[in-house]
Order: C-alpha cells, then structure tokens, then sequence
C-alpha cells in the first residue's frame, strides 16, 4: 500500500528555468504544503492552506503515469518541488521513476530531512535568506546533506535580493565549501502590484541580476555562479510553464 | 621565445552567457582572426581583417599579467573565445595559467583541431549551422574531438535561428552521441538594423528562445539543453561586459 502524495500540480514538458539543470528540459512534480511562508513565495496556491481544494492526493503509480503521458513515454528530467517536497513521502516514486529511466531533481529549503534523497540525482537545498522572513536552522541543513550521503549530486541555491542576503549566502557557502553555490536573483513580482506588467518584471529582474554580478565579480566571489530565473524572463509569473 | 598570440579584447570579471558554464564568473579573452565567416557574427571587430589595427600580439606572459590584474590574483575561469582561437599558440598560455590556479574552456567551431585542447577543462565545439552561410567539414569536427582526447569535458554548442539549423543541430547530436548538447537561440542583433533598441532585440531573443523550447520538448529531444545568450539580455550588443 502506496502513501499518497500531495500533489499541486504536474507540467511539462517545459525546462528548468534555474540552478544547476537550467535548460534541461524537465517535467515539474509541485508538491502541495509547506513548513515555511517565505514574505516572495511565487507558488502560494502550492502553500497555502486555503488553496487545500485544489491540491490532489495522488499515488505514485497515479503520478509517474502523468509523467510518462506528458513525456511521451521518454525518459526525462522529474524536477520535484513545492511548497516543501521533503514533507511528501517521495522515495517510492523515484523508484518507480527510475524503472522507466527517469532522472529526478528535488528542491528544498532543507528544514526536514529524509532518508529517500539518497536515491535522487540531484538534490538543491535552497535555504532561505533573511528577506524570507525565515530562520534557517543549520542542523537541519546539515541532515539532508547527510541524508543524501554523497549519493545525489548536492548543490546550494540561494536568493538574493539585498545585501543582507548577499552576506546569508556568503555564510552559507562557508558552511558547506565542498557544495557548489548557485545564486539566483530574486523574482519580486510577488511583492508588486498585481497590475504590474511582464515588461516591467523583466526589467526590474535583469537589474537586480546586473547588481548580483556586479557584486559578486567585485568581491571575486569567483567559485559562484550567477543565474537568473529564466521562466520569469520567458513567461513572467504564469503557472505551469 | 614564446609564440605570440593575436588578441582582440581581454575583459571581465563577468559571467559566462551561454553554453554548460553558464552564469559563471569568468575572465574572456577574445582571439582575433577567424577563417570563418558567419553571416550573424557579433564579433566582427575580432574577425575582420580591417580590425586589425584594433588587434595586439601578446605573449603568453602578457596575457597571463591581464587575466590576473583583472581575477585581482584570484584563480578564475578563464574563457578563450574568437575569432576561431584554434588558429592561435593557447597551449603554452594555459600551462602558464593554470600554475596560477586558473581553470580553462575554449570555444570554436571545430575546423582546426590543435594537440593543446587535451590541456583544457572544457571544449566547447561549436558548429555553424546552415544560417550562418558556412559548411561544416565534419571530420575536422571529429579530429578536434580526438585531439580533446577524452581529457577536458566536451560539449556541443549549435546556434538555431530557423528549421534547418534545428534539424542541423539534430544531425550534430546523432554524429556525437556521447556529447552533451547545448541548444543556442541566435542572436539577430548584427542582422537588423542599428537603430533598433535593447527592447526590441531582448523580446526578439524572448520569442526565439520559446520558439526553441517548444521544437524540443514537442520533439522530445530532452537529452538536449536550451539555452539563451545571458549577455544580450543583460547587456544588448555591447562589447566587454
């Protein structure tokens, strides 16, 4: 008897827009639920108690056969994330996954820890800088890289949107000097007016990246790397693209 | 006595745009002359042989002194673009480079293949599709891959503007079944007219760039990775930056 898993939703064939898969053509699994409320989290219907109607609870079988239709039947990228999909009973899946040759990648803040990222590819901890409004706790971060135990392949990807995020990644890179750190601009759409446009987002998006390079080349912080949020580029803040 | 090596620019820190280093701080050093001709060059000032005057004969040494002033001592990715720098000495350069810490990745379109690319950590071989009005010699391509000799990381770059170059780029992929391959939306910049905007050429590349995702995920092509140039959204079409 499979656990269930909640789901928000399931897309793709699209590519990842970020980190270290950015290009990748990928099928998006959205976990529903999340231990955090992060001040600029884009994907509050994923979050947010209220939107619960619009969650399903699927089981994997259920799941990897959405995969496999929207794939085609290929072998593809599953990028699963959230809300938070370490709260979600995952293994099972990246087993089934795995036997109709699919790679998975899980994003996380990396406030729980689970003894099935092991069996990922990739696992992106994405610890939340103080723009968040979020406490990281350490031990918890240092338990999902425990957890993953060397097997997938483990990076760091954290936003930026100020100084004072600057320095948190700058920490957090400290902490772990053998995980590679992306840094990812900070898509401000969330915190806008919802009358704002497309036009408007792109460009207040690619300045900010502009700042992010400028501070980092200027600190030499050359063991970084830079990306912007290129579904925000492509197709603003629309779901399921 | 070292050979000297023809240099149109040396710029950066900034990052990489395009292709698997993306987002990349890194420091460019741009080789002129090229025997190669595109039809959508964007460098033309380090192609054309009217530019020469713009040109400098550099040692090795010399070059090495640049990248360190501007890495500021730090080891850095170093980025050897063109022009076609398979046509320069870059051997004793990267030796001298890398004694300094520095990491190495060249990029050319793979009609000259030089013992010194086993000395890299990537080659980035990049073909020109039909657009670019150029023929392709495969077996140059395939000798540029020998000479790589397994050592530095391989990758393949294709430039897609249209259908053909599309179906250009799948043909690469199948002669290079073990490369990875990274999809580039062309740039039309250096095809339209001066007087059109940053605007107007970002939402050009913005269209091209969805253009190229749906041709790939409607193919089911997701080996493939599809990338924008990073720089033109950032900066248009301006040099060294």
């Amino acid at each position: 008897m499979s656990d269930p898993i909640r789901i928000s939703e399931i897309f793709g064939p699209t590519i990842q827009g970020e980190g270290p898969l950015i290009g990748r053509p990928t099928v998006f699994v959205r976990t529903a639920g999340c231990d955090y409320r992060c001040a600029w989290c884009d994907t509050l219907y994923a979050v947010l108690p209220e939107h619960h109607r619009e969650w399903a609870s699927m089981s994997p079988a259920d799941v990897m056969a959405r995969v496999n239709e929207l794939a085609g039947g290929q072998p593809i990228l599953v990028t699963v994330s959230g809300g938070n999909p370490a709260l979600q009973p995952i293994g099972e899946l990246i087993e089934l996954g795995r036997s109709h040759g699919h790679s998975f990648a899980l994003e996380t803040q990396g406030s729980v820890a689970q003894p099935w990222f092991a069996k990922l590819d990739w696992l992106m901890l994405s610890p939340k800088p103080p723009s968040s409004g979020m406490a990281t706790d350490w031990n918890m971060v240092d338990a999902c890289v425990a957890a993953a135990g060397g097997r997938p392949r483990c990076a760091l990807k954290i936003v930026v949107f100020d100084d004072a995020d600057y320095a948190y990644a700058r920490d957090a890179a400290a902490r772990f000097p053998t995980l590679p750190v992306y840094l990812q601009v900070g898509n401000p759409a969330p915190l806008v007016e919802a009358s704002t446009n497309d036009d408007t987002h792109r460009d207040d998006l690619l300045a900010r990246f502009r700042w992010l390079i400028d501070k980092v080349t200027a600190d030499r912080w050359f063991a970084a790397t830079v990306l912007p949020q290129l579904h925000v580029l492509l197709w603003g803040n629309r779901r399921g693209v």
